[in-house]
C-alpha cells in the first residue's frame, strides 16, 4: 500500500463550548473534550486508512488549561504513525481570545485507532510518511510509546523494548 | 478599524452524522445542519469582529443533496461582507466519501450575524477586502443580497435597490 | 387531488428555552431555533401531503428578537403554498412573559419541504387552498419567493419572472 | 384571585420520535416521554399560575401504546384543578398516522405542580373553573386522587377521605 | 420458574446534574429525573426477567427536595415484587452533600415494566423472593397498589380489592 | 489529614447503551464511553476529597471489546492512590449479557484528578489506604505510573524514576 501524509489526515473541530458542557467551575468537561477529540481523531483515521475505524486505546491526554464557557476550541487531528492495521493519532487542542484573536495550546492527546471491515475485523492501513519536522518527531515517539504500552500490558518483555530501554539506561 | 480578509475568519467544523441526527430515511436533519451552520458561522463572525455575535438571519440555505448517517460532513465558513455593525457569512458544506476519499459539494448557505456589546447593542465592525475570485463574486453579490432583503421587508423602495433592479430592467 | 387547507396542517411546538441552548448573552442560540422551526415545519409539510418530507431550503429567517433563558417559545408552521411536489412552509414564533402572560412575535421563517417516496424521489402533492386573508396574503407570495429563488439560482429569466418584475418596474 | 379556564393554561408540544430517543424494539422510551410530558405540564403550570413552578409529583401515567420511531406524537397539558399553590395538570398523547392523517390516543398523565417565589416558597395560584364535560369530570376526580395520595402519603386518614372512601362503602 | 431475590436486579446510577438539566431556579428538572428514574428501572427490570422490558406505568412519583445544579445524584431501582409479566420497581434517589459527605434521600418512586419477546408480546417473570424488612414490607404495599391500579382503571370493583378495602373499612 | 479507604469513593454509574451514542459498526463510540468514564471518576474523586476537581490527565484507556447497543454498561470508579493534591482514579468498565446475565469486563481506565478550591488552585487531599490484594497491587503501580508520566513530560530524570527504572534494569 502506498504511504500517506499526515497533511492529507488532518480533520480540524472547531466549536464553542456550550452551556451544558460545563462543570460547576464554568469549564469544559473533561470528559466532552475527550468526546470531541475521539471524534476529530476517528475523522482523521479515517481519511488515511478509508476505512471504518474504532478507537483502540486512549495513551495519554493532559489537561493543562482550563477551557471556559463560551471558548472557540478548536481541535486538530493528525495520523502520526500506522502500525499494520493500527493508526496512532496525535491531537492538538487550541483556544483562541476573541478580543485578541490570539491561540493558545489548551493540551494534547494521543489516541489510537484500529481499522477494520465489515465483519469488525482488522485489515491493514498506508503507511504514514512524515514530512515537518514535528510529524518526523512525533513518528519517532510513537515506536516508543506503543512498545511502552506492549510493556505495560505485559505483551512484550521490557529487555525487548529497545526504543523505551534506552531511555533508561 | 482596519479591513480583514475574509481567510482571517474562516471556521472549519468536521463532524460525523450521528445516528441521532437523521430523519428516518437516515439521512441528516435539515434541522441539524441548520445548527451546525450557525455555530461556524457564529465562530467566522466572532473571528472577523473579536465580538460576541448574535444571529440576525438566514438568507438562503438550499439543501441539494442527502447526506447520509455516518457521513464526514466538513462545514466551511468565511466572513463575505461587512456592513456598519453587521457581517453576512458564506458557508459551505463538503460530504466526503470514505473509499474514494473525494469530497462533495452539499449545500451552501448565507447567514446574517450582528457584533454587539454587553448589553446586546450592536457595534462597528471592520471592513472586508476579498482577495480570490470567489471571495470578490460573493463580496458584489452580497451587496445585491442586502438591498433585497431590505425591499422585501419594505425598508427600501425597490427603485433605489439600485444593483438589484439592473437585474430586471 | 383534492386541496387542504392550511389549518389542516398546523403544527405547534410549544417549549422552554432551557440551559444547554443559549449562547453567552444567555439567549437562544440561532441554530436551536432554526432546528426546533425545521422539526415543527417538517410536522406541517407531512400532515399535508401525508408522506415522507425532506427540507429543501430555507428561504428567509429574521431575528427580530432575543429569546432569554427560560422562556416559553411557540412555533407555529402552517404549508402556505404547494407546488407539484414542493411545499413553503410559514412558521411564526412566539414568546410570552409569565407575570403578563402576553405573546409577542418573535420572528418568521419560511421553509420548503419536498414530499418523496422510499426510494427518496419526489411525489405529488395535494393543492392548497388558502382560508383567511393572512392565509391568502402568503399563499399570493408564495410564488414571488419561488420565482425569486428561481431567479437567483438562475434556473428563470428575470424576464420571465412576471410577479416579481412588478415589484421594480 | 379571579380563577382561569382550563383551556387558557393549554399547552401543545408536537414533536418527532428521533433515533436518540428510542428503546431496543424502536419505541419512544418511556423516560423521554415522561420528561417530554413534564415540560409541556411545566408549561400549562405557569400558564395558569404566570409564576415559576416546580414538579410536586407524578400521579399516575399508564403507557398503553407504544410509539414507533418517526412518529409525530402531540402532547396536550391543561391545569384540571387548582388548590392553594398546587396544581393538577391532565396531559393526553396523541399519535397521529401519516397515510391516513389520523390521531390515536397513546397516553393519559397526571402531574401536580407547585407555584414558588424567587426563593423557592409556595405562593397561592388562582382556582381553575372548568367548563367542558371532560374538564367537569377531571375536576372532580382530582379532589379524590388529592385524597388519595394523602392517605397513601399517611398524612389523611382514611375516614376523613369522604370523596374516597365513598369508592368502597 | 425460579424466583430471585430484589438484591439481584439492584441498578446503581450514580451521575452529576448537569447545567444542561436545570430549570430556572438552578434545580435538576423533574422530567430529567424521571427519565434517569426509568432508565435505572427499566435496567433492574431487565435484569431480573433476563428479557427486554417496557415501562408500562409509573403508579406514584414524590419530589420532595429541590436537586441543585452540580450535586451528586445516586439513583438505586430494585424489583418490589412480580405478577405474571410485569414487575414493579421500587426507586429510591439519594442526594449527597459534598463537604460533608452526607446522603440525604431525595424522592422515591414506583415505575412498572412489562417483559417482552421479540413481537412486543408479554411473557412471564420469575417471582420475587423478598429477604430484608424494607423489601418484604414494599412487597405486601406492592399487592395492594396493583388493586388500587386496576380500581382506578376500572378493571377491577372495589369490593374485589380485598387488601385496599381494609384500609377504608 | 486522616487517610480513607478505595471502597468510600466508589462511584458506580449503571445505564443502556442509547441509540444516539453508537457508531456506524452499531457499537458504542469511546469517546462516549470516555466521557461517562469522566463523570464516574470526577465523582469518585470528589467523594474522597470532598473538594471540587477537574480532570488533570487521562493515563490510559484501552478498548478491548466493542460494546454494543442496547448493552448495560457498569462504569466503576475508585480513587487508587492520592498524592498532595491530585488523585488517580482507576475504573472498570463491565458489558452485562441479558439473557445469562454474565457481567464480562469491557475495559479498564485511569484518570487522574485534582481538588481544587473555589479560585482553582489545588488543595491537598487524604492520602488512601488500600486494603483489597486487588487496591494494594493498583497502589503500588500507581507511583510507576506517575513516575513515568513525570519522565515522558521531562519532569523527572530517568534515572530518579526509581520504581519505573527497575522495570527496565
Amino acid at each position: 500500500m502506498e504511504g500517506r501524509h499526515p497533511s492529507e489526515s488532518l480533520a480540524i473541530l472547531t466549536d464553542f463550548v456550550l452551556t451544558g458542557e460545563t462543570n460547576s467551575l464554568n469549564n469544559l468537561f473533561g470528559g466532552e473534550l475527550l468526546a470531541r477529540m475521539d471524534r476529530a481523531a476517528g475523522i482523521a483515521a479515517g481519511r488515511h486508512s478509508r476505512r471504518v475505524v474504532v478507537t483502540a486505546s486512549v495513551n495519554h491526554v493532559a489537561f493543562n488549561r482550563a477551557i471556559p464557557l463560551g471558548s472557540v476550541v478548536t481541535v486538530e487531528a493528525k495520523v502520526s504513525r500506522a502500525f499494520t492495521s493500527s493508526m496512532e493519532v496525535y491531537i492538538d487542542v487550541w483556544v483562541e481570545d476573541r478580543q485578541s484573536g490570539d491561540k493558545t495550546k489548551a493540551n494534547e492527546a494521543i489516541y489510537t485507532f484500529v481499522a477494520v471491515n465489515e465483519t469488525g475485523n482488522p485489515v491493514p492501513v498506508p503507511p504514514i510518511i512524515p514530512e515537518t519536522d514535528l510529524e518526523k518527531e512525533r513518528y519517532d515517539a510513537a515506536l516508543r510509546r506503543k512498545q511502552l504500552s506492549l510493556v505495560l500490558a505485559g505483551k512484550m518483555k521490557p529487555n525487548d523494548a529497545t526504543e523505551l530501554k534506552a531511555l533508561f539506561v
